[in-house]
C-alpha cells in the first residue's frame, strides 16, 4: 500500500493511496489514534471514488460515528485505466442486444466477471487498511448502491469481516445463491419507481438475503432519486451495529 | 366529553373520558401548558385503547416529543358494550366461509362499515380534545397498523387535520379508493412474513397512498413480530412532521 497524498480539513483526515494499481482513498478522524470499525464503500456504475454520494457518506461515518471509511475504483472507472477486456465484453454485449438479445443475463454476466476481479480487491484493500495503527481490526461495515450492490452482495457473502451492510437499488444480476450466503445484518434500499430495476427485482433480492435481522426501505422516485433521510438511516444503522 | 379519572406518574398525565359513550385516553405531558401536537392512534383487532403497543407508543410521543396522545376504544372493543348488528354481521360472515365463501371482500365490507362509525366518532374526539387547553389547535397525526391500518386509512383521508400518519400491516380489506386520497407523509410498516396479510396486498396498499412522501419499512416476520427498532422510526417520523 502506497500513500500518494494526504490532507486534514473539518476533523477528517483524507489519504489517497495506491494498492497494486488499484487507487483508493481512506478517511479516517483527525486526530485518530487506535483501532476504529471501517465502512468499505462501493460506488455505482460510472462513478467513482470520490463521487459525491460516497464522500458525503464517508464524511458523517467519521465524523458522526468516529469510524474509518475507504473507497476503490472498479475496474475499467475513476483514475484506472481503460480496461480491454471489460471494454471489449460490453461491446459484443451491445452487439448482442441490439441482435435481440436478452439484456439482464447479460449484465448478470459481466457483473458477475467484475465481481470475480473486485472480491479479492477489496478484501486485500481490508487487509491493507486494518494493519495501519488509526484503523486497526474492528468490525467492518459495507455500503453499495446500484453497481456497488451487485458487486457487494458477492462481496459480503465472501468476507466474514462484514458485519453489517447497506446495500440496495439492485436486482436480478444479482446472484440469489451468494444473496442468501449474507447473514449479517442489512439496510437495503429499493426506489419504488426505479426506472433501471423491475421493482420485481429489487423485492425478490432484498427477499433472498440470508440474513434474519435485515430492513427494507422503499420510497418512491426513481434510481438516482434516494432521499436524503436514507443518509441519516444508513448512519444510524452503522453505529448501532459497529459502534 | 366527561372526564372520569385522571393519574400522573413520570411526566405524564392521563386522562380518561367518554365522549358520546365511547370511552378514550389522553396522555399529554405533566405539567402542560398551551397547545402542542395531538397523535390519535387506532388499535388492532382484539384489542383496545390500553393494549400495551399503543400505551408504549403514546408514552413515548408524549416524553419525547412532548405531544399529546388519545385512543379510543373501537365499537365492540375494549370497555364498549358487545355490539349487536356488528356481532350479528361477523356471525353471518363465519358460516359464508364456512359455506365456502371467500373471506377477503366480506372482511373488507366489515371493516368498511366499522369505518363508516369509526371515522366520525374519531373526528368528534380530535374537536373535544383539541378543545382542552393543554392540547389545542395543533397540527395532528394518525398511528395505526392493521385493524388500525384498515379504519385509520379512511379516517386519514377524511380528516384535513391529519398531517402525517404511521400506517401499515394492511392489505386487500383498505379501499385503494380511500389510500389515493392520502396526501400528507406517511410511513407504512410490512411484516415481509405476515400470515394475515399476503405480502403482495400489504405492497399494494403503500402503492396506492396517494403521497408523494411515503416510506416503505419491511422487516421479516409474522403479523405480530415487529422489531422495536421500528417504533424509533415512528418517534423520528412524528417528531419531524408535527414537530
Amino acid at each position: 500500500m502506497r500513500l500518494t497524498s494526504e490532507t486534514s480539513s473539518d476533523g477528517v483526515r483524507e489519504q489517497h493511496f495506491t494498492l497494486d494499481d488499484v487507487p483508493g482513498v481512506l478517511w479516517t478522524p483527525e486526530p485518530a489514534v487506535g483501532p476504529r470499525p471501517v465502512i468499505l464503500m462501493g460506488h455505482g456504475g460510472g462513478q467513482h471514488k470520490l463521487a459525491p454520494g460516497i464522500v458525503a457518506r464517508a464524511l458523517r461515518f467519521v465524523t458522526e460515528c468516529g469510524f474509518a471509511a475507504v473507497a476503490v475504483d472498479v475496474p475499467g472507472h475513476g483514475d484506472r485505466p481503460k480496461d480491454e477486456e471489460l471494454d471489449r465484453i460490453a461491446t459484443q454485449n451491445r452487439e448482442r442486444v441490439d441482435a435481440g438479445a436478452d439484456l439482464a443475463p447479460l449484465v448478470a454476466a459481466f457483473q458477475a466477471r467484475v465481481a470475480r476481479r473486485t472480491v479479492p480487491e477489496w478484501r486485500a484493500v481490508l487487509d491493507a487498511v486494518q494493519r495501519l495503527e488509526h484503523v486497526g481490526g474492528e468490525p467492518v461495515g459495507y455500503w453499495g448502491v446500484s453497481l456497488g450492490c451487485g458487486l457487494g452482495v458477492p462481496f459480503v457473502a465472501a468476507e466474514p469481516r462484514v458485519r453489517a451492510a447497506v446495500l440496495g437499488l439492485g436486482g436480478g444480476s444479482v446472484s440469489a445463491d451468494d444473496a442468501r450466503r449474507i447473514v449479517v445484518p442489512v439496510e437495503f434500499l429499493l426506489q419504488w419507481d426505479d426506472e433501471r430495476i423491475p421493482r420485481e427485482q429489487g423485492l425478490a433480492l432484498f427477499d433472498a438475503l440470508g440474513s434474519e435481522d435485515k430492513t427494507l426501505h422503499a420510497n418512491p422516485g426513481g434510481h438516482m432519486a434516494m432521499p436524503r433521510l436514507e443518509v441519516d438511516s444508513t448512519v444510524r444503522f452503522f453505529a448501532r451495529h459497529l459502534g
